[in-house]
């Protein structure tokens, strides 16, 4: 096992009508911005029980983060801050409505090109505005941990910054918030959670065992529930059990210790920022593809996995492994999701685009062992096709 | 699942060679009082080491600390903090030290009677110092948590309390501080992190299936690094492996959202109290007959036990039952830990005392349901002979 720290100050709420808890969560005497998505916030009545539980503060609401933040919107959200003297963020959303709040929080603070934050990932961040969220999208973690994901759309750069200074305060975590979402954003959410435990736990063994039963778990989870998210979206254990797998996979506790691979995130962050393509989408289409073309390097763990998550103990060592990536590409359409580029209108003449936006973002040696070169990117994106 | 908070705020520092981080972990200019149980901390070079880390600050020293730390000790570090304008505390020990150190916290703000604190379970306490850890025997879990237990020695009261002000800032969990332990005290380290584990998974279901996969996770780690921790005493891997799993055997995270027993410890307290049987002894004596006693209360789990956990898939329900409880405490045995009152030479004789020692704490209706009333509680001692 490796050396680690782990040290996640945020305050989980989770739970059956707890949006009420704000009114002890947030100070009194805050004055709050509210961040949010899309009009879905306002329309299902969240945005009302959020304002409701907040009672007499003095609350301001800024909307329109994208399903992919971006830089320039959320700038206009830091100027609000400083004209408006602001002092709580509280995010009501998904992934992006959160990694926006992060971004917010540390750049209000920023003396120089808030940019920086990005192209530093996060060194510069010294200290951030206090927040907490309101999830209403499980699957990216961003709730629990110091992660953020922002784009510029000027340059289609999206890039990632960690700081410990993001954490947020609080996250109330409430499924039933969850019931109303299109089930193709669950889908999403189920993939995006099942890859990010993929990330750090799809690697080298190091003997963290209770890492990998945790990892293990987690996936099992994903596997057992995905179908049911999508057939009963009322299910209230379902989706209990959904939100709180998404927040375990990326909260830094399954990490602790282990190696961590996340190429297949850097290689589909450049297909969202040049296609479009959802985010979870992209890790369907990377992931099997990452898997196959890295079977060598990633063999004892790819053994593990069939073993442990999908119960195959028949055949030789290759056949397993072939049936271990072959279930998890099943898994993910199951889901709804394609998993080859084609499915999405990509062909091999747009592989070469997404290699330069890799280099331009000095994404040349990723992965577990720094050894995911461009060559390596573009092997994965040919086994994607 | 059911609604729960989350928020462990310990900041965890983990892996070799990592007792120097204490220069950056406690404040520069703190006073600090180091707390420590025998003189193995001495002996091993801890103690020396530590002072180093720390540097100039103003160091002082309380040792013996007792297995079941004291009330009557821990009012002498709290003299000794005021007596000398101290200011931190360190604990560098297992278990018992850290509990002792979290009564100390709490002990030194209280303005009445101390040991209100133990009769309120913590209730009463409203500020506590803040205190680091130095951990040298993985078992309690008491590194990462609020909780504490303390034996009043006039009394023989051994009671538990909670705070959220006693979770520790920060702990030092180094494997390699683990070496020197006599095999004995690693041989309960491994039963009392199982049996945390248990008391929190062992109970009916609630589908929460992150939780029961962690704790199921957990219990395979054990089982797995049981024979190898005492086999070799240097090997880092499993000494590494056992000290996390005890960490997250009972740092909130498996009981987030389930419901939990812990009338295995209850009673065994008890037994601690009246006989002086080792803390970890006393849980290897009563968890497999309580099982047996309530077998029908917690079937489903018990099913969900023997086949995740021990792999057994044979035979009728309560065969299956029989198995799982008989791998248990097969499982105990092979650590070296007795699990029959009688390997402790009590007898049935012995029984009244300890339920008229549970009435007297209020002990009267433990358990998830809390249906374990004093009747029940004997039965389990009796089929704990």
């Amino acid at each position: 096992m490796q050396n680690f720290d782990l040290h996640n100050p945020t305050h989980i709420v989770f739970g059956k009508e707890t949006v009420g808890r704000l009114n002890d969560l947030v100070p009194a005497g805050a004055r709050v911005l509210i961040l949010y998505g899309g009009e879905s916030a306002r329309r299902t009545g969240t945005l009302d029980e959020v304002r409701a539980a907040l009672g007499d503060r003095a609350v301001v609401e800024f909307g329109g983060i994208e399903p992919n933040p971006s830089y320039e919107t959320l700038m206009r959200a830091v100027e609000m801050i400083h004209r408006q003297g602001l002092n709580f963020l509280l995010a009501v959303g998904g992934g992006s409505v959160i990694d926006g709040t992060k971004f917010v929080a540390a750049a209000v603070h920023y003396k120089g090109d808030a940019w920086d934050i990005m192209e530093t990932h996060g060194a510069v961040v010294e200290q951030a505005m206090p927040f907490g969220c309101v999830l209403t999208l499980p699957a990216t973690g961003s709730e629990m941990n110091k992660g953020s994901v922002v784009t510029k759309a000027a340059t289609k750069a999206k890039l990632v910054f960690a700081s410990d200074h993001v954490y947020p305060r609080f996250s109330i975590l409430d499924p039933t918030k969850t019931y109303s979402l299109p089930l193709p954003q669950v889908a999403n959410g189920v993939v995006d959670a099942f890859t990010h435990v993929m990330e750090q736990y799809m690697t080298y063994p190091v003997d963290g065992r209770v890492q990998d039963r945790f990892a293990e778990g987690l996936l099992q989870t994903l596997i057992e529930i995905g179908p049911r998210v999508l057939a009963e979206s009322d299910n209230y254990d379902a989706r209990a059990n959904l939100m709180w797998t998404a927040t375990m996979a990326l909260n830094g506790l399954i990490a602790a210790g282990v190696p961590e691979d996340w190429s297949t995130h850097m290689i589909g962050h450049e297909l969202t920022a040049l296609h479009g393509i959802d985010h979870a989408r992209t890790l369907a289409i990377v992931l099997p593809a990452n898997m196959q073309v890295r079977r060598e390097a990633k063999r004892d763990k790819l053994l593990q996995y069939a073993e442990r998550v999908w119960d195959i103990t028949e055949g030789d060592v290759e056949q397993r492994i072939d049936a271990a990536i072959g279930h998890t590409r099943a898994f993910f359409e199951s889901m709804g999701v394609p998993t080859r580029l084609r499915d999405y209108d990509i062909g091999a003449k747009h592989i070469d685009a997404v290699i330069q936006q890799l280099e331009a973002h000095g994404m040349t040696a990723l992965g577990e062992r720094g050894d995911v070169t461009l060559a390596q990117s573009r092997r994965i994106l040919e086994a994607s096709l």
